[in-house]
């Protein structure tokens, strides 16, 4: 497989450094090609603005979506996205490596995806989830976090994990076509002990070892929903954001 | 009421910022100070990185939570940052306006947030939720999005409102102790008539002279919770989060 590795971590020295650099190294004994985007070594920078694009469709008023895809179509892209986007329709697997940081992804990577994951490539003219643009694709969340693993269960203080992920998931990497591996979370890597996180270490490295085979999250796919996008009655929910909680906003 | 809204767009000619110039009209006419911290004007800066401190505990290995905490002793954070929390310091209510991309904020708020909400002052040595470091305060999100309100509901296309905002809603603003209002949401706002959105904008004006007496979302108190930080078998999951799904990751 070709593999493209997403990095946002700040500091070279730590367990998420050393955690890209042994997936490295097991993905090319696996035979996997790979590529990094390593956010904060690249500089990248995270903020969508109209100097993204050196042509423009709309320039007195700047509609970033719809710039997009024009610049799909025009080649208009700033050198620092198309470089990304060269990558991401490059590889067969996106791993998104970063720490937690309240309870989402740096800001750093929500720059590549708001700025990568473009409309013409991505998604747009109604194609997204099963018929999304990046399908056929594998994408997988690997992350850190300083919660206690009981914290992201049911009932846990911050919530299940699979509702905390349920935006970058379901609405950004299911949505544009991926086919979501179940995450590689390492909880309170900074309080357990070293058998601990080496255990995390082997476990991403099984994990690694199966990547063609494992068995991807249960999204809905685009014809489970009617004319109203809400399911059909006939579809029994499946995944946690389509289900009743009950909860009245 | 000081009210401090941060906001995150970048165009000048948009909904977004009509709506932002109404709502300061709005709270000056019903009394309340405003502060604006308009981060596309301000050329924010949203990647943490170890130049946020002018002073470092740890000089070695940059741990980023660690040094916010010395940094808040020390006043030794850099001028951007000590300029932003001596807003959301000052403020008894803070409004996150910003469009919804990738069903979460747009990474220059992702960046305020992970900057700005330091441990030390937002949150630390064991306080969160209702006992976190901005407790006393409200908090609201202004949003605006291509979905249909009918993705965004029990069984819609993108999931319920409640799991696609748990990550900012609980996991950031109740986390740090703010009683959260119910979000203000532009559904499909470029697809709709002009009647409808001056019917948006009527609707957050509303919801703008209410402010002090809307009642707040329902998110669990520290307290609900046992050493495992799980709920207490004797209470009841209220908010989205703690509820068993179901689903199996």
């Amino acid at each position: 497989m070709k593999v493209l590795i997403v990095y946002a971590h700040h500091e070279p020295r730590s367990f998420n450094a050393a955690l890209l650099e042994r997936s490295l190294a097991v993905l090319a004994s696996e035979g996997h090609e790979t590529k990094v985007s390593d956010l904060y070594a690249m500089g990248f920078n995270p903020v969508a603005t109209g100097a993204d694009f050196h042509e423009r469709r709309f320039p007195e008023r700047l509609q970033y979506d719809r710039e997009q895809k024009h610049a799909v179509a025009h080649e208009a892209f700033s050198p620092d996205i198309a470089r990304e986007i060269e990558k991401l329709v490059w590889c067969d697997m996106l791993i998104l490596q970063f720490p937690l940081w309240w309870f989402s992804v740096p800001a750093i990577l929500k720059g590549w995806l708001d700025r990568v994951l473009v409309s013409g490539v991505a998604y747009g003219n109604g194609r997204r989830y099963d018929t999304g643009g990046l399908k056929g694709r594998r994408a997988m969340v690997v992350t850190s976090t300083a919660a206690y693993a009981t914290m992201c269960e049911p009932g846990g203080l911050v919530g299940e994990l699979d509702v905390v992920l349920w935006p970058l998931q379901n609405g950004t990497l299911a949505y544009t076509g991926f086919e979501v591996l179940p995450p590689v979370v390492a909880y309170s890597v900074n309080f357990v002990d070293d058998a601990t996180r080496e255990g995390y270490v082997a476990g991403y490295e099984e994990r690694l070892r199966r990547l063609a085979t494992t068995r991807p999250l249960d999204f809905h796919a685009l014809a489970d929903f009617g004319p109203d996008w809400r399911l059909k009655p006939e579809v029994a929910p499946r995944a946690v954001g389509q289900m009743r909680s009950g909860v009245t906003l």
